[in-house]
């Protein structure tokens, strides 16, 4: 039997890679729901050639428009909102949740997928940045298994895979560095909205480019992988590797070093997450090393790009920390490529949201919210003084 | 209990890297053989550290003289020659048979040990790429395994490990390039032992390094690949690695490439095979990628290096013609040694033998002999006619 897949974000870089793997293995696969919020003209055509079960769009509006609009003999529901996608996230018969929405939003939804025990294939950073140990906990509780959609988190599990977990000497996370990893610190203060999305190796959307130039993005992955595979801050280490061909490795207890190479395409830890455990062919380019000719690494500039050390901060400080520097550097990237703050100011507002908070533990998923919508006003309050 | 280790080359390289392992897990090991041959000296400083029930010298006289010269409290038995070999090779008691040997001489107590069911950790080449296929016929028949003491194919291991074997697409094996890589065609005309001794990366025998040197050792390597893990020399490959941390890669069928990397450190491997398949924590000195700061590939230069392409004819062949391809090695390798042919006269006097072989196939382990004495016979006068 065909296994049921919900896409949430399926209009996305990552939603619409998705539906690529699903298309190509449509013997195996079932696409029961999708979620496209605004882009709708790709979302009608996504519903006309999968037809889902359910789709979830922004509003009432659209999801009105949108039915106009399919072709819908097969009486495909249009839901909305974030209610909307919950349900789709829940839906009974659904084996696979993929999570694709950038953003803050794919938290409900996936914490209610993982209630109901199901198989999660997470994209979304953000989820497990600011709920990692809810999540983690309540997986364990329901059943649930989430597995990374992303080319570090899901080398490390291939790294990982079968290896006995008090083997594990330290997770060693590859970045390119970002489009601003060789700008001097004087460089970084004038630092363009061009210049910071000018990143040297994968093709992301804006928000996630600037948090690979602050290296703001390493840092959250530093809190995913400690929550994806349970190792603590301390055995979590990050290298720049300009090339992003090591999607990152692990070093066990013996000295011995597992890394997982391959080319810069999101599909292959999209079909990893999909059909895991198990590895399936395809014809996606492959990676020749002796083409590339050489893999370099170095240590990155902690001063340089303090949002690490706030990363491993958050992470250290727990509870509600980690929901903070997220909402904080949220609002912060937005301002910047809004050209309100400067490159540098992006750093300095997460430090000073974060300073500003009491962390609270022993967290229930309203807790996470409230620091995050916490976090949001401190953020743009330091914002609106930067200008 | 403590498991017992018998090991054959007790006083070479790998010998001694393996009881230094061994010590330091003497709670976890115990010696009950050694051999050492000719390098009494050591071989009696190891009888009175580990207390073997028996040793193996070249011959009866030495035998006797050691026996004086060891405190013989224990009654320690010494024994002597091949039978001596295939005596401890295929000791009732013990669990493990580290074969590290140097030549054709590790085949007899190699197949002796896979005949008893034992699990042998294999360091010795030889054994693999002469009788191969007998080997791994024979073990599957008396549910012995033989693990590799070698980074190479130790580092495979660990990179398939519990990956489903039809997923592998294929074995990328690295190689140092050896001493003469950047040297010319005609530079290599010329090449002194001296310039053929000077290997970049490890430190190694002499008859290792030469092969090194000519790549034969790489082409060994890919014999040994199909024979330990069952894959079709169309799916080996050989890609230059100078700074040899990569010890080698195995890409499967998402075009995942998975590799193992580390310090120049035979201990790792030696350790791994014995405690196979767990990892063990130890404090070998670790590898830091930022400080070695870059990994280079490059494609090997077939024609410069014709060996490589002789070991995968061998292979393809089939039957006795590995065996012949090493023998023949053996003895042009030595003659080059010993100053009677020039460096490229190596895969000449190879290519020589085999053209003059005819392969039997469905072997025994006589055939395999005696196909190896044929092909020393054989280059032999190849190498007195290129005098």
């Amino acid at each position: 039997m065909r296994k049921k897949i919900v896409v949430l974000g399926s209009t996305g870089s990552i939603g619409q890679q998705t539906l690529e793997v699903i298309r190509k293995y449509s013997n195996e696969f079932e696409v029961v729901g999708l979620s496209g919020w605004e882009n709708i003209t790709s979302l009608k055509e996504q519903i006309n050639s999968f037809k889902p079960k359910i789709a979830v769009v922004k509003n009432e509006y659209i999801a009105r428009n949108l039915k106009k609009e399919i072709n819908n003999s097969d009486n495909i529901k249009i839901f909305w909102g974030t209610s909307g996608l919950s349900r789709i996230a829940t839906l009974e018969e659904a084996d696979i949740i993929v999570v694709a929405i950038t953003g803050i939003a794919s938290l409900i939804p996936t914490f209610e997928a993982v209630k109901r025990g199901k198989k999660i294939a997470l994209s979304s950073k953000e989820a497990m940045v600011v709920a990692g140990e809810l999540l983690v906990k309540e997986a364990k509780l329901r059943n649930a298994k989430i597995l990374p959609i992303d080319s570090e988190h899901s080398a490390i599990l291939q790294c990982l895979k079968n290896e006995q977990k008090d083997c594990v000497e330290k997770i060693i996370l590859t970045a390119s560095g970002g489009a601003l990893y060789n700008f001097t610190e004087n460089a970084l203060k004038d630092v363009s909205i061009e210049d910071a999305l000018n990143h040297p190796t994968w093709k992301m959307g804006k928000k996630v480019t600037i948090d690979s130039a602050t290296l703001m993005n390493k840092g959250l992955e530093v809190i995913e992988a400690k929550w994806f595979f349970n190792i603590p801050a301390s055995k979590i280490e990050i290298v720049i590797h300009p090339q992003s061909y090591v999607h990152s490795m692990v070093q066990f207890i013996d000295g011995t070093i597992l890394a997982q190479i391959g080319e810069h395409d999101m599909k292959i830890p999209i079909q990893y997450a999909l059909f895991y455990p198990n590895r399936i062919g395809n014809n996606f380019s492959r990676l020749e090393l002796t083409k590339i000719g050489q893999l370099t690494f170095k240590k990155p500039y902690f001063n340089k790009f303090p949002c690490i050390k706030l990363a491993y901060q958050a992470l250290e400080l727990g509870g509600t920390m980690p929901a903070v520097l997220n909402g904080a550097n949220e609002i912060a990237v937005n301002a910047f490529l809004n050209n309100q703050i400067g490159f540098q100011a992006i750093p300095l507002i997460i430090q000073n949201t974060m300073r500003e908070h009491k962390p609270k533990y022993n967290l229930d998923i309203n807790d996470i919210l409230d620091a995050d919508y916490w976090a949001r006003e401190k953020a743009l309050d330091f914002c609106l003084k930067e200008k």
